[in-house]
């Protein structure tokens, strides 16, 4: 994958639904749309979703989302893409799945990247002497053993970058301070920093964590390295002590760091995507789709990002199955491997089985949290946001029926959802998300069983009403 | 000091406003005790409310509590008790104050221990291998270089450890998993852990960090050994490691860890109480204190715990200077030594001042955190009770009126207030104090430029109109 689309993915990445703009009312078209046949069709689901919704919020799958998450995450830790623990994690799911009887599981081979962290640490040299916590940057380039010395240029923003003469950035450490405004905005100076500041001949970059909110925590994340630029070590630091060290340099005072940044990369491990079908009744090739990723970041437990997505959509083929519920189209559930890196499990999906694209009858992923559901952010034509909204409106007991519109949603869907595949990304209450967001902070804590259990409700009465409509979801 | 002493310290600093009653209303009872003349006269302060409000709040003092506050724990940083760094705090602290032509500062030696934090690392060997997040406890004793490795004992409470037989807990590592309910309740597990621990044959105790919240964030703080135990290395890890382990110990698993800390102790170290007076015009023996403490953890910049109170304080006899207005007694800032090892100077300034504890008229104290003020947590008797409350009254307009009963508010200053010396502690906005006590989290991004104005502005007013009233404030 080259640079340009990279930047290309994580654009589509990070637009959550709170950024998005939610649908007009338009019922009156939508009943147009839609006619009364099939808003009568779509009601006749109300009985089928009450009975998912008291069977995990009140029957036997009653906290069950949260007890396998938290089983497979205290086990298994951190599964970063590449390593053995990703792999065992990959095996665990599928005999999980096995002991609930479903047996059409496919795993596909993917070639992934393994990038493990060493040694890190910054010294603050002058003005004093202090400790800076630090992550290092996905796949970040190496220092000596000895570290690399510089002194501090502060930089609010690409702009003041371009217009910073390249005597002023040659040979020191360019820190980007960008204050948290949405994801999408700013995350751009933790992917394109190193790049743009080895351009101009800096020896290392930092900056300040891609988050609203600390408690001294550092946000590791992915990076990449433009074809033409020398690769130099980068590193995200906490919002406390970018914020120290923008105070000294904006008074005047010389901040001098010592970096050092150890790590190995190893480009071509192999991984696996896991499929789980629950074949559909009379059109089994068509699918409707259910996704979350199993590769987590080196830090914290990946509970939110993504096994809180991955489990729910677990629980989706497992909860329809307990319930003898066989949709006319299959359900398929994916766990992507090596989102983290950039989307390459979904990629290498999409390049395996393209011939079957016209098979994919609506695509769905949670990959920005799994607090309490509010609804879908949904792409696809008017038809399609009809149809979904209709079917949203059968979870207003639970608070879920909201409809937000997006180009593109999802992260690795987004690679689908981008070319006309219609889908839709998990819109949850996830307002402290990026909080945890690729830290150590990301664990059982943030997780929580009734929103799990919700979610886990939510999902699979959406996915089971959608394969099991009358008609296909239009394009 | 000794023990028992300790713990009764340890409670009283622990009374927070939000666990306190708020005062009945006794408005006509108060009326009457306070007569038609006191009331008048309290209120004929309105106008010089107003002078220091709008001095601080809109005049040239705007914004600079927190610029002189962000100078001086970006300068030094954390600030330990024993260490040279905190003595060159205090000589900065002088300089500062005599820059405002404040000349009357008295520093009284104390003598204080130095606790310095060597290599700290825990290691979870099983049921996995993983690094576990630690901070020491003050005055842990250390481990041998290679660590100490031993099976994981949870218990909830102190009653559970009562009922637990010693041959479980004897050759065991103890780890404390006390829910946050109030830090008062909570902290024992802290401040007692290790003792009881080892009085039962563990080799060390850990504890659940004391705090409602966490973002992996370990928290330090005071501990001590009761004479007849075994000193045992002891530490505090982060709620999301102490749910891990008990997650896995309630599942049966046996978890196992290598508990290495290094430290060295020195009792014998010399710092200073900083005393400086605005002298009073009638009374000068007479004393109005208002204070907080220099001294921090050795982890964070000490910014909110206690830097803004110690600010807020020295502001005080600033502001006043600053106005040039001499109240009839003498308004005392004083920045206490060695408050986290024991409130160590508070008792040095007790001893020391005997003869004169009948001078201290008011004693003041702003260590919970300088959010936006709210009013003052109170000790005294009722008609002391009803001056300040009737003062409190002129802040309305800023919301700070609230006036909370305690029998001995404050932490250095509980000492007196809990001797029946009347005294009040900065009642304010601080729900989310404990988020950050004790933590790396303790930096100037706690802080608001508009909230310490507000602070600042509302401690120099309520100083000066109880060190300028007719009358003493009765005991």
């Amino acid at each position: 994958m080259n640079f340009d689309s990279i930047v290309f993915i994580v654009t589509l990445f990070v637009i959550l639904p709170s950024e998005a703009k939610v649908l007009k009312k338009t019922s009156n078209t939508c009943e147009d749309i839609l006619g009364d046949d099939l808003i009568k069709e779509i009601w006749s689901y109300e009985n089928v979703k009450d009975d998912i919704l008291n069977y995990v919020l009140k029957g036997d799958f009653k906290g069950k989302t949260y007890d396998e998450l938290a089983k497979f995450v205290d086990k298994f830790g951190a599964r970063p893409s590449g390593t053995e623990v990703l792999e065992k994690s990959i095996d665990y799911m599928i005999e999980l799945t096995k002991k609930e009887g479903i047996n059409d599981i496919i795993t596909e081979e993917v070639k992934v990247p393994l990038w493990e962290r060493g040694e890190e640490k910054i010294t603050m040299l002058e003005p004093r002497e202090k400790d800076i916590a630090l992550l290092g940057l996905g796949k970040s380039a190496t220092t000596p053993a000895e570290g690399l010395t510089g002194e501090v240029v502060v930089i609010r923003d690409f702009e003041e970058l371009e217009s910073t003469s390249e005597d002023k950035i040659k040979g020191k450490i360019v820190l980007y301070v960008p204050v948290f405004t949405r994801y999408g905005e700013t995350v751009v100076y933790r992917s394109q920093g190193a790049s743009k500041a080895s351009a101009k001949g800096a020896i290392a970059s930092l900056v300040r964590s891609i988050t609203p909110y600390s408690l001294y925590t550092p946000h590791t994340g992915s990076q990449n390295y433009a074809d033409d630029v020398v690769p130099i070590p980068t590193a995200a630091i906490t919002l406390e002590d970018a914020d120290l060290i923008t105070r000294m340099y904006d008074k005047g005072e010389k901040v001098v760091l010592n970096i050092k940044m150890s790590s190995k990369l190893d480009e071509n491990k192999i991984s696996r995507n896991t499929l789980i079908d629950l074949k559909g009744s009379e059109h089994p090739e068509k699918l409707v789709i259910v996704s979350g990723h199993i590769d987590s970041w080196d830090v914290g437990q990946g509970a939110m990002d993504d096994g809180g997505g991955m489990f729910v959509s677990w629980a989706a083929p497992v909860i329809l199955k307990r319930l003898n519920l066989t949709p006319k189209r299959t359900v398929r559930a994916i766990f992507w491997t090596a989102e983290e890196l950039g989307l390459i499990g979904a990629h290498a999906y999409k390049e395996a089985h393209i011939n079957e694209t016209d098979n994919i009858n609506f695509i769905m992923e949670s990959d920005e949290g799994t607090f309490a559901p509010l609804g879908l952010a949904v792409s696809g034509p008017q038809k399609t946001r009809c149809i979904v909204a209709e079917i949203l409106k059968l979870f207003q007991s639970i608070n879920a029926s909201t409809l937000v519109e997006e180009d593109s949603p999802g992260s690795d869907i987004a690679i689908f959802t981008g070319n006309g595949i219609p889908g839709a990304s998990l819109h949850n209450d996830n307002g402290k998300y990026f909080w945890y967001h690729h830290t150590e902070a990301d664990t059982m804590n943030v997780e929580n069983p009734e929103e799990l259990d919700l979610g886990a409700a939510f999902w699979t009465a959406v996915a089971y009403i959608i394969a099991d409509l009358s008609i296909d979801i239009p394009r």
